[in-house]
């Protein structure tokens, strides 16, 4: 089925009465129609959140004046922090990876049968041994050796890829390197990991080993985006599975890498369908 | 904390430009602070759902014309089925036990701390010996033994001491009769019930012998309205739990029992606070 | 039904071959009819852990000195750490709860309607509210004021109230006191608490507001024996429930409560069914 | 690491007493250390089941002549239903699949990746498209076209192909046939099925849609062997994810695809890890 070209706005700004009204009698007095509204209200800081999607097809103001029009008759009006989407518009996400393959299978299994609308321009990697898998994919793949001796200098040749292949988001697919505050800064919001724990329980290394250890009775793994603080960021999505006492760590690892695959790719697949918002270190899902 | 005063109007209606402006001006314009809104569209047949509450505080129409100002205004033109509901009224339920005692046992838990702003007016049973629980929480209970011969008769007894009581609901707490069509009619989707499978798996009596014997890995249980065909309303909520080949039908009933009270109450709970419409057998969970 | 007389035996001791062979042979050999058989072995520390349950209806030897023979015969041999219960004897369970009230009703509900094999006694707590829910169930409430001066007197009354009333073992139902480590000493492994998140996750006071400046997904709630350190002793049982951007802290304390009362009333049971052995601050859940 | 090579029987008989005992004694007295060991008794009909592992360093008996040594002296005896696999056997697994490839993409990840021990020698499809996936990771894949007409000849082309690899047990990756009784008496309890439903519910075609027109809150899949009757053949395992009236058919079958991957691969691993065992349409899960 040949989906409508689709508008998705996000906005949040200070909670009012009447934005609602105001936004969706926009997108309807411009003969737009609603296909989807979610909103959300922050009630400590009365912060107010929407998400609206609609038709383009009739849609009076023309796709490239949208966003101008958009900001001088409501968003001005509402100090709104806001963003348009197209649902033309097929964003790049770049896979980081060090060793560990199930994460990378799933995604590129996704992406290459055509479940989700994005582009994977360049796969890369601290260790070498995925080359075979992105050779598969025929993904070009990228290796930079990291030491602490030249990790400030890779990192700036990560950056400098990135933004030649114009890549709009950054996933961290198993990817064994801590990023630095600088790299982290360029992606705000835009970098996904996955951690193999239920966080904030065991955060940093081993988490499976801190598991077994501690004698918890459900393991999890945790989506969210990067921020300068380890695996302390907006969380996007988690999920838990039981385990016994007859689990040792390799089992836990086992299980384990079942939730991590699905857990990134339910987060990949809220961010690209624009249905994350990050406030005050949590996310808003309109889901 | 003294909650304020709240409105909260269900809506249904066909799909159309315009509904929710038309609906959050209103709230708006007579000064009323919309408190939550949540809006869903049928997209097979185009009709339109929508929860709102608003605070009653500073609200410009009196409480007694609200029904009738909305529905001059707002309700005519856009062809609606709504309900008004406002938090200030106390709904009375009407539970209906047999011989089991753990959904009554959760419910009544749940009335005396005070969770629920609801009153039970009275328990109805077929069977004596849950007479000593009503009484150990001082709630009426009256005895109707039900045979085939007096099934019609007692129903009919039920029915005027539900209207008496001015019962606004009911709740089948395990109750082990099947209600004729004619019972039925008089609570149309007021009437709760808890059946202990996932329907529509094993409806009817014995699901947990039939899960045994089918050899499922896990068991559910499943509020529902009540209708004329047997478990086959519309469903509310529903849970599961693992099981494995080691548990008996003992083990299954035990486990059952625990789903079977939190589906039921968190079923009640939706039910008062508002947050359930139905549409084509089925329900809008406004969560 | 009325049960079979059973005894069940729990065992930890060195691995070593023949040890199965041992135990289940001194109950075939004796006429026993094993009715249960569940082992493990830490792989780790190659640990043995067992536990059997027999009909003792036809055992030969007489049922008080199955202890010493057993000794004799088995345990010795194997350097065993061992226990036995008989299913006659109905443990003491004393509450001890503050004010909120929903494990209480959850722990008197089962109690009430017979679903556990077990005694209470007695419901100590630090306040007085919930006085009214021990008289309608009529079980005997001391309440013992909490201040830190008076904090080693009264816990020293409470020893010598739960020592008279030969009291087993001890369930904090949401009792919002931190026991001394002289207090707990005295019930080694037999103090069960619930704390109200995900362990290791958010310990100590008021996880559900820590859960939702977190941002998390997911809450939980665990079930685990009291040692010296604060919500860090053996975890019997976890569980966990869904929850969104939506919920404020008042939804995750309605949703978590449910949680809670599940939670500890499974570790309760597993208890009085002698389902669980604790090693190295674990437990093994016979299951 | 490289593990030991391990010995598994897998048993049913009658229960009787002394049978853990002379299996246990068996393999300790011919210098075997057991592994793991798990045992399970149908109290109904009073038969016994166990899965022992033992270490075969060090085993007196010569490999090859366990089968009959143990034939001999234990299984007669006992009148025992038995299998031994030995840990160095890499088991064949056939897929079969049509046009959906999520399973098929899974499946190839693990076993790329080396996380599973067994080998498969061909796809079979009786659709072309999936022939790209199996080029991709080089698996031969064999087209055969299937009508009302052809089904009988094309089994027995399957058959063959089978045959001449010497398969051992077949995975049905969405493979959108019905396979006939003759084709599964072949492979009895050797051919796995992903089903998209929460069996029993929704058997047969589009369980996504029946599960949406009735309304469930949550929806499942199911793993089980092919038997006669049309999904009602031993479930091997299930899972479940909550579902709201937001998500239409679409986002079931999306948010399902993942049940249906990680539930069959779960399925698998137990199968290749001879965990599973078949009783009266039931299975015995040694987990």
């Amino acid at each position: 089925m040949n989906k409508p070209q689709q508008a998705i706005v996000l906005i949040s700004c200070p909670d009012q009465r009447g934005i609602i009204s105001a936004v969706t009698d926009f997108i309807s007095e411009n003969n737009g129609n609603i296909l989807d509204l979610d909103e959300h209200v922050d009630p400590t800081d009365r912060i107010f959140f929407m998400r609206v999607a609609w038709d383009l097809k009739g849609f009076k103001i023309p796709t490239n004046d949208i966003k101008e029009v958009f900001q001088k008759e409501i968003a001005m009006k509402y100090v709104m922090s806001w963003n348009i989407h197209l649902s033309s518009y097929v964003p790049k996400m770049a896979l980081f990876v060090s060793k560990l393959s199930h994460c990378l299978y799933d995604i590129l299994g996704r992406y290459q049968s055509g479940d989700w609308k994005v582009d994977i321009p360049v796969i890369v990697s601290n260790h070498e041994n995925l080359q075979e898998v992105a050779d598969r994919y025929e993904i070009p793949f990228v290796y930079l050796s990291i030491t602490p001796e030249t990790k400030i200098k890779q990192e700036a040749n990560q950056l400098k890829l990135l933004k030649d292949l114009q890549v709009d988001f950054i996933v961290l697919a198993r990817y064994m390197q801590i990023l630095s505050a600088n790299f982290i800064e360029s992606y705000p919001n835009r970098i996904i990991n996955i951690h193999h724990s239920f966080l904030p329980a065991f955060p940093g290394a081993r988490p499976y080993h801190s598991a077994h250890n501690r004698g918890v009775k459900i393991i999890g793994a945790s989506s969210h985006y990067v921020t300068e603080d380890l695996d302390a960021g907006p969380i996007i999505d988690q999920d838990v599975v039981r385990i016994s006492h007859k689990n040792e760590i390799p089992e836990l690892i086992r299980k384990g890498k079942d939730l991590e695959k699905i857990v990134l790719s339910r987060a990949i697949y809220l961010h690209i369908s624009r249905k994350v918002l990050v406030y005050q270190n949590r996310t808003i899902i309109f889901d």
